[in-house]
């Protein structure tokens, strides 16, 4: 936790260094939060513990409270500088941040000032592949156990290690995010200045969706910039442990990869069903292939930047968009939802279970990537389904009592939840989160963390089974 | 299924009889299809069976293929008399009439004969308990393996015989069935006419909702006929196993039940929930409760009748009815939904999960009235919940081909997958059916056939897998 603490104040020197480079007045909104966050970790680091272990419990309940106490320090820079004055907003803004949902309580972000921009995309971009893998990246040794802290972060039903070593592994995962990072901000600032191409890229690695337009991507009107970022969103949507495979020259393992092969079929049949039904709106299929790509794979992508406002689509469209939040990118990308494999799986069992139904003594079992699954993964993959149902139910629930429309309550559970970012109708692509109660922002603070950790992290923290003494 | 099909003559004489004491002119509307039916029940039933083995497949297929072919004979009297002149509308309506769904794409109901109402509200009828359940009741003789039948056709994911034989178990069942439906006859009938008493009757007891009036209930604008409504839409929305246990004497095992507890327990909590939201609204607690108690009863227990439009509640009761929508009635009565049951083995399996990632060493499995659940049913459980949520993701992007708002198009899966009737906007409780496309309309009736079987018969139909050769 110290070391978490210690690692966020070193990051908050970008945005000041930004800051000075810009000579904004921003200097003491980042430096006291950074001597806040170092006086803290350093206090931490130096307690010795008695018991260094950390088993599954100690992993979740590490990752949730860190998610939140990062966040709860890294808004410190919006409301010390006034840029969001209200401490809730400041909360939902940095949780959104940290998560990569990308949803906003700000009207206008044009008129920030360029470091709280940069923090704001900043914590896209180390959200995104985790906080804590990125300690554990960094830390000079640590021990076995630490595959837990890993598995609790890491999206998707299940966590393989690259190499036998944890921290080697948060290394070359890390090393491939900055190499995609950096290769799409040198793309992007061949047609837009530097600065903006740095915070569109760290939102894109992300898959945050932060954008310093009101317009969004929108707002160049450029297909050159359009398809960098659709492109650059696929590609963060991806299992990262594919380019690892492209690395060590085993290709054949990424077109082998059952997931990919969901996740490319998914994108090609929404882009084509999308481009169909807009048609009659942009008049011809040029038109509505470019919207309909970039927008399928925001979302799909969980990245939730916009081109053009989808709440004006046809229903079909918005249907099939919505579909895609639930679903959600691939295990181990930086995106949010369920994610493909999860998709996969499922529709195994359903397969498995008609079977069944049909020749209940026939033994058959669900196969993924060529391998029996084993039966406590399976097993998990139903407490997250059900897990996932009561967050939206509850969560719905309490949205409601503020009376807005049923499809604004929904979506914005929905588009939280899976770390989308824009819902439809008031939280759409033009709209945002200003308009809801102080209750309903913390309620979709929670729920964007639980979203990005998985549920189980922030589950248990709530759990009265877990502050009990063994 | 030749012996299902004479069933279904027989019964058409009933509004038949209905008809000529009114002296209307549909007698031939129900006679050609009673030859019809006889005539083809006749032929099927003497053709000898090569083998007469009924398993889990037979058993499903035979389901799922009688209450469909029932349905098409059964719209046979509306088309006929011209009283419902579409095919497609007539057979949406029958199968809204069998699954005691009660969606309508009647416009106006005053202006139908009596002879057609009353087999409208028969269907119900016969459908709330099941339509092979009663064939069963009636047969001279059924073998051991029957049971296959009454597990597809019942509700709820556990089906017990109340004694060792089916056929006995089912005659019991509409002893009670019966029983009630009369005493509810009784009872409206200080109050309305006796054919108005009859037709709400058969609706309650089959949990359909098809009202003669405009208005449903809400036209009598009596106090006393919702409260008789009320309360016997509790009743047949109740696990009929515990009337058996109060005609046999042992009421400890009813308030002793688990399921029982939770039913009540969530009409409680729902109707003071939503009476605190209305308030404001009818401006006493008095109104708000009498609205209140009617309207969520008649959700949970997927009736369907309506004394008010609850389209224009606020957001936080419209939600909460939604959910009730997913909830449904108790296992083993007529409603439909998902059934207390289940949720409440869902939730503790999220408990149970939560345990398992905080201490993954510790066994621990779901409880159920006192007793470990079987892994089987657990896993029939988990194949439930992912086809229930794909068929109603592929019910709403059919729907949304038509460009209705995304609040009809998905309240109008949910309440008719669920076997309720209305849902909001559009298809809220002064709304109808009528608006949707004729691929729409199928869509919407395979869709209550699917939630009134409990999905696996229908989708049997149309797995390649079933009609494969051993």
């Amino acid at each position: 936790m110290g070391s978490i603490m210690k690692m966020e104040a070193a990051l908050l020197a970008l945005p000041l260094v930004v800051s000075i480079l810009y000579r904004e007045n921003t200097f003491l909104s980042f430096l006291i939060p950074m001597v806040l966050l170092f006086g803290f970790g350093f206090f931490l680091t130096r307690k010795k513990l008695t018991n260094q272990a950390i088993y599954a419990k100690e992993g979740l309940v590490l990752v949730g409270i860190s998610w939140i106490v990062i966040s709860l320090f890294g808004s410190l820079p919006f409301i010390i500088s006034g840029e969001i004055p209200h401490v809730v907003d400041a909360f939902f803004e940095t949780v959104s941040g940290f998560t990569t949902t990308g949803a906003s309580i700000l009207m206008n972000v044009e008129t920030m000032t360029k470091g709280m921009l940069f923090w704001r995309s900043l914590t896209h971009w180390i959200g995104g592949m985790g906080v804590l893998v990125f300690v554990l990246a960094l830390m000079p040794q640590t021990n076995g156990r630490s595959i837990y802290v890993l598995k609790a972060e890491s999206p998707g039903p299940q966590v393989g290690k690259l190499t036998s070593k944890v921290r080697h592994t948060a290394r070359i995962l890390y090393g491939i995010y900055i190499a995609l990072t950096i290769t799409q901000i040198i793309l992007l600032a061949f047609k837009i200045p530097l600065f903006d191409s740095i915070v569109h890229s760290f939102a894109t690695a992300g898959t945050g969706g932060f954008s310093i337009l009101n317009q969004s991507v929108g707002g160049y009107n450029s297909v050159y910039v359009e398809v960098v970022v659709t492109v650059f969103m696929l590609l963060f949507g991806t299992n990262f442990t594919l380019f690892y495979f492209i690395l060590i020259g085993d290709i054949k393992k990424v077109f082998k990869n059952e997931e990919f092969k969901w996740y490319v079929g998914i994108v090609v049949v929404a882009v084509v069903l999308v481009t169909i039904n807009l048609i009659h709106i942009y008049g011809n299929i040029a038109e509505s292939l470019r919207y309909s790509s970039f927008q399928v794979a925001s979302i799909i992508t969980t990245t939730g930047f916009a081109t053009v406002d989808f709440n004006t689509w046809p229903s079909f469209s918005k249907i099939i968009l919505v579909s895609l939040m639930f679903v959600g990118a691939s295990a181990g990308s930086t995106g949010g939802g369920m994610k493909v494999s999860r998709i996969i799986l499922y529709v195994k069992s359903l397969f498995k279970e008609i079977r069944y139904s049909i020749r209940p003594r026939e033994i058959s079992t669900v196969k993924f990537n060529h391998k029996a699954v084993e039966p406590v993964i399976m097993e998990g993959l139903i407490g997250y389904l059900i897990a996932y149902i009561a967050i939206i139910v509850v969560g719905v629930l309490i949205l409601s009592i503020e009376d807005h429309d049923l499809v604004t309550n929904f979506t914005a559970i929905i588009a939280t939840f899976n770390n989308v970012g824009p819902g439809l109708n008031i939280v759409g692509p033009v709209g945002n989160y200003a308009v809801f109660s102080n209750l309903s922002k913390i309620t979709l603070s929670i729920v964007m963390l639980a979203g990005r950790l998985e549920i189980f992290p922030i589950l248990i923290l709530f759990s009265p089974f877990t502050w009990k003494k063994n």
